[in-house]
């Protein structure tokens, strides 16, 4: 299991929060996400390590900006 | 054809207006509500006045607070 911190900029609220969860939760071999609004954290558990370009894409899919690890 | 602006607390993105645009638009009557975030402003277009108690039902059903007219 791989657990991976990521730092992304823009969100303000749960309903942010939720849509990053949601995109991101749904790259193969995730299976938990956690969302820290205030901090920007983006905390990704996956089977295998993810590319950090697929979680990348899934964050601004939900409309905001993945700065890197966090 | 009646238009109420109202002052709404709480709202920080677009998915809040949307949250807020909804359970409003729900209300009987009412045709258009426009949302500006930063400000915090609700206009309601409605075919005759609309309860202010129906309008803060809605806001608070979307999880925000109606401070009152603006």
């Amino acid at each position: 299991m791989t657990v991976t911190a990521y730092s992304v900029t823009g969100m303000t609220c749960g309903h942010c929060a939720s849509s990053v969860s949601e995109e991101v939760g749904a790259i193969a071999g995730v299976s938990d996400v956690k969302v820290d609004v205030p901090t920007g954290r983006v905390t990704v558990t996956s089977e295998n390590p993810v590319d950090e370009a697929a979680v990348k894409a899934a964050v601004e899919e939900a409309g905001y900006t993945l700065v890197g690890p966090a």
